[in-house]
């Protein structure tokens, strides 16, 4: 078997999973590059389907077979997909079954006026935010939950509890970040979640009419659906490994290098 | 008078300055949209011309008269520009000519693999890398130096001494970032310092070569001009006041916000 790390920008395709119209999609473009190295057909599994706009620092999939060479698959994507890591895996790994955690962040940037990196990369929110209420939402989501509120009503999920590792808020200059690590996520869940935390964040439903939510109340009593572009899967975590890299947005060291 | 500053994604641009073609520049959509909102034609100084590709964390500029609103400045932008502030500046004030020095910022991504997003922003250099020898290239900037090396023959200066007032390298995760302050810049100065830094950290020049070049040698002696699209004018320092600010890539501050 072979294990995948990858990188992703999401603006420019359909989302990871392959399209019958065959608009371009993450797992279309890899599995291409990769059937052309290996000279057959490759089929992917993922930690986690992101939808259309969703972007990825440290996405796993798996393969069965042999890893291709990095340098030759990065050669073949187009630049908005890095492949960061393509080694051997234990036989019978499955990037999907044996997670046994997703990380995701969603980038807010906070200020008054509109920020010429971040279009297709952030969520621009120039109104009040109350980071103490935010906070308080992100502590009550840890523990076990009833997401039912968080996810469509015909989204096809037959069981709505999830586990919540952890979750919080931090901000980073004048951006907000919202760092959540689960079992696994329900459809839109986090971008439900974060449409709603913002209501609270703006001082129009109370955090107590956040965590009532989470008990299983129907999808209406929840926020509007928060824009894809500004959510990245950071990292999955297995069995006995570190969670795989974060990525660029997250918590680097900083090193003034050494003057010799 | 008035002060603006400005963050651009230099990727759609000509450049800072307006073209006489009529293609995209910052200073062509900046001028447009002041006359729009305050009905008459506004003529911009600024205290860095950058060229095509180069971006702006804090660019800044100046024009007779009053401020114009900031909200509808930016709603009359392409999102690739954002006025960050538009205030009110001394009887006088002119962007360019009161500037006391500039501050760039050079971004690579020194890793195997290239980055998703950083495709327009930052040069991967997936090459050999002696940072204590960037370090000490750094070092030796720092001063009073003949850069005649370091810019095109006919560039048209008169005068090729600058004053270096810091210049260093810092890691940040694998993205290194050269960062120099000087009183101002001769033309593709920047691009050429990191051209020949990359050659003594690939080992191909010592530290010597390139610390030699300081004292006017000509262009042919230094190394090629590397990318415009990882440099970025990061801040302008004026008289009496602490430098415009540098912008999210910047050393930025990481609060976990309290929980309540």
């Amino acid at each position: 078997m072979t294990r995948l790390t990858v990188e992703y920008d999401g603006t420019p395709f359909a989302g990871w999973a392959r399209q019958p119209s065959g608009e371009p999609s993450v797992q279309g473009e890899l599995e291409r590059a990769l059937a052309t190295l290996l000279r057959r057909e490759v089929q992917l599994t993922v930690a986690g389907r992101t939808d259309r706009g969703v972007h990825a620092w440290g996405q796993i999939a798996s393969y069965p077979g042999e890893p291709a060479r990095l340098q030759g698959l990065n050669a073949l994507l187009p630049p908005e997909i890095a492949v960061l890591a393509c080694d051997p895996a234990p036989d019978g790994f499955d990037a999907r079954h044996d997670a046994v955690s997703r990380t995701y962040c969603y980038r807010i940037l906070a200020r008054r006026t509109p920020g010429a990196f971040e279009q297709r990369r952030a969520l621009w929110w120039p109104r009040r935010v109350d980071t103490a209420a935010l906070q308080a939402c992100a502590a009550a989501l840890r523990g076990r939950h009833d997401f039912t509120a968080f996810t469509p009503s015909g989204s096809g999920h037959r069981h709505f509890g999830r586990t919540v590792v952890d979750a919080r808020w931090e901000a980073h200059g004048d951006e907000l970040q919202f760092w959540i690590e689960a079992d696994s996520f329900l459809r839109h869940m986090n971008r439900v979640l974060i449409g709603t935390m913002l209501e609270v964040a703006g001082g129009r439903r109370p955090v107590q009419g956040f965590t009532a939510l989470l008990d299983g109340r129907p999808r209406s009593q929840a926020g509007v659906t928060a824009p894809a572009h500004a959510l990245y899967l950071a990292s999955v975590r297995y069995p006995d490994t570190a969670p795989s890299p974060s990525g660029s947005a997250g918590a680097t060291t900083t090193t003034i290098l050494p003057i010799p």
